[in-house]
């Protein structure tokens, strides 16, 4: 028990140690021996967790997700524009999903793309394919279609963001993505009731 | 006269020297050295035209548009769409394109981004604009703001299909992108005549 324990937090120090190498020099210029030497770790447990550079970005890239997914409520339109402004107020101060988004925008121009839009499109693939079933969409609208052309945009947004300001203003460009595409996806009925900022983060402005 | 015209060859030949070799390497690894021997032009002849890295970066972003813009149109907002569509479809072959876009996001990254979204965003706003004039936008959309989002959505958009198909499915995606954002910008009685996918650009498929 203890073992894994401490197996856990190498895991995790190789992950954080990834996230600041790569955010200060990109992934393509990132090397295993650098962030072997920032983790202050051996080269065999790096490579007990992972087998390559590729198996190391696949993680930054995917597992940074899963403590901003919502609880499911009665919206699941809503429940996706809060996700996505938990996210943006993450990236502005969490260096691992920062890397991630750089890791995935450096791989886009590699021949064999990690494809790190996916874990993404799967995560609004399902809330849309509820919200379908709640009835909250418009009929025309395909909720994988939907998931894939909406992160796409926010990955567009993030950039910009990034390009502008440095993320200060992400969450007032994340507001005006979903002002700007919901009339596209919610049903009228429902379209009232959504809150564009976001439930449970109101932007402090 | 014959001067001026060998001096906008050389102008040309290294912007496409550029191209390569950013399209090949990446913006960050590229050199002026490298990029200059590959254009068969003295060094001289190189920094007569371009001072820096970064002013040829620019240029690399900047110019390239200017081929696609179209003619208005009595719609702005269709003139847009057909735009966005001329672009997707060079984007998959044009050197000189894909390498603005791989400026733009790498750049996105460092201290001093280039702002590579304005030239784009300037684009955006003076369509939506006139499209404002016209009568085609909803009251509530701002040309400047739906532009920038748009411009950020397009980018993203452009990226997702990089990554997803190499940009085979790049078309089919901007359509996507037009399908969902255009109930969110058009006044309902232009919506139903406007056509997502380009007026002069139809999808062979």
């Amino acid at each position: 028990m203890v073992k894994q324990e401490r197996a856990l937090r190498t895991r995790r120090a190789v992950l954080e140690a990834a996230a600041h190498v790569i955010g200060s020099r990109g992934y393509q210029a990132a090397t295993m021996a650098e962030i072997t030497q920032r983790a202050g770790v051996t080269k065999g447990a790096v490579y007990f967790h992972f087998t390559s550079k590729t198996a190391l970005a696949r993680a930054v890239v995917t597992e940074q997700i899963a403590p901003f997914l919502p609880q499911a409520s009665d919206s699941r339109l809503q429940d996706a524009i809060d996700f996505t402004h938990q996210v943006a107020l993450a990236l502005r101060s969490d260096p691992l999903l920062q890397a991630g988004t750089r890791i995935a925008v450096e791989t886009t121009f590699s021949e064999d793309p990690l494809m790190p839009y996916q874990a993404w499109t799967d995560i609004i693939t399902t809330m849309f394919t509820e919200a379908r079933a709640n009835g909250e969409l418009l009929s025309a609208v395909v909720p994988e279609r939907a998931a894939e052309f909406f992160v796409a945009a926010y990955m567009g947004v993030q950039l910009f963001s990034r390009a502008a300001s440095d993320r200060a203003d992400l969450p007032h460009r994340v507001t005006a993505l979903w002002k700007h595409t919901l009339p596209g996806l919610a049903s009228p009925g429902v379209l009232s009731h959504l809150d564009p900022q976001g439930r449970r983060v109101k932007l402090a402005v």
